[in-house]
């Protein structure tokens, strides 16, 4: 069925590991299992990774709610780390980027108080590198909303739902 | 495998776009995308449409928090409000309600303060929809929580997900 | 492919309901339907169980936020009440809770106040009961999230995703 305004997977579309270097991006090593999930889990095409936090080099990049100890500029930095730590887990679960067919769903949660009203600002840090690192094919559907603390205090976190390639 | 008590698909059951016009329901444009995410991502059958907040002719119907500036009731016609775009959505990337197998799923995030416990009654207003406009094929499964806030003040955002006839 | 990193699904390596009878944990009824929603709902190999709060033989565990009125470790057996409702769910769904191939993802909601960090210890309380009853079949995709108040007051929901076998 042609389909003209749903994005279809596009396979072979992506050279996603190339754009990954071009963007100088180092993919961190994915994080280990804790307690009793893990990072990721696939079924049929599917992946679905567990909800990260602006983890880098041991350390979240800020502790707080956006808008208040945050700034939204941090805020969308946060979500672009989340979206690193997610690539990384991906990668580790098929082999490459270039595994992946397409970014099917982003789930995005900001800390934030009543009456802080940019999470979509905040979240368009992790979108942005999708579609920079996949192109068309790391266009997604999202939910962003607040919430009114996270896991260590993180600002953001994001978890990530991705189709593979056959 | 027999299972009473899942319920399954049932392709043909429905005649969703004549039940839309018998509800007076003219469902508006669906949004166009903004920024690196899109309306909705079609995987195998599966349609992920992106959380909808309840505008109405390019503005909100409400804002605020639901329990607080909106009353309950209110926040009601909200999460209808987000229903019909959601509609729109997964009518756009289909080209006809009557496409759809069934609804599998909606995410319902309604703004609030600690002490608002009605999630469910709010949720109420977009699940009714899915009822009417597709019978038992809009039976979903379903899980609705309070958010600190959303994006643009919003009191309701919900994400749905669709099952695709063949 | 080989994906080491990848958890996949172990067919036949869980005999999941002797597991539940060595825990002494015996499932209550299915909750049944409430409005227009459906305790869960099956595509394909994929069953999404709505969201589950602590209730137990038709009261809730407790009420409140979790690091106020409720202190972690009640919201520790809060989420696992969740879980006990989500198996119960699955069951009624599946037959038995050996047609599980795997349990998915966990969306962890844990009703708080800005400043309670303990998401993650909270929602243990649901992933380790996964492991105890599937085995290594039950490690999952997790987010774990803090919500501003949850339906009747209730200190954690839980959705489930799980995937069925043939």
């Amino acid at each position: 069925m042609t389909t003209p305004n749903a994005i279809q997977s596009q396979p072979g579309a992506t050279a996603a590991e190339e754009r990954l270097v071009a963007l100088g991006i180092t993919l961190p090593a994915a994080p280990k299992p804790v307690a009793a999930y893990v990072p990721s889990v696939r079924t049929g095409k599917l992946v679905y990774v567990s909800g990260q936090i602006p983890m880098s080099e041991g350390k979240l990049l800020d502790q707080g709610r956006v808008g208040n100890e945050v700034s939204p500029e941090d805020g969308v930095a946060c979500a672009r780390q989340c979206a690193i730590n997610g690539l990384a887990v991906v990668r580790d679960a098929l082999g490459s980027l270039d595994r992946v067919a397409r970014v099917v769903r982003l789930g995005v949660f900001v800390a934030c108080d009543p009456g802080f009203h940019e999470q979509p600002r905040v979240a368009n840090g992790a979108s942005q590198l999708m579609l920079d690192v996949f192109g068309e094919a790391g266009r997604h559907a999202r939910a962003a909303v607040g919430a009114s603390d996270l896991p260590l205090g993180a600002p953001v976190e994001i978890e990530f739902l991705f189709e593979a390639k056959d």
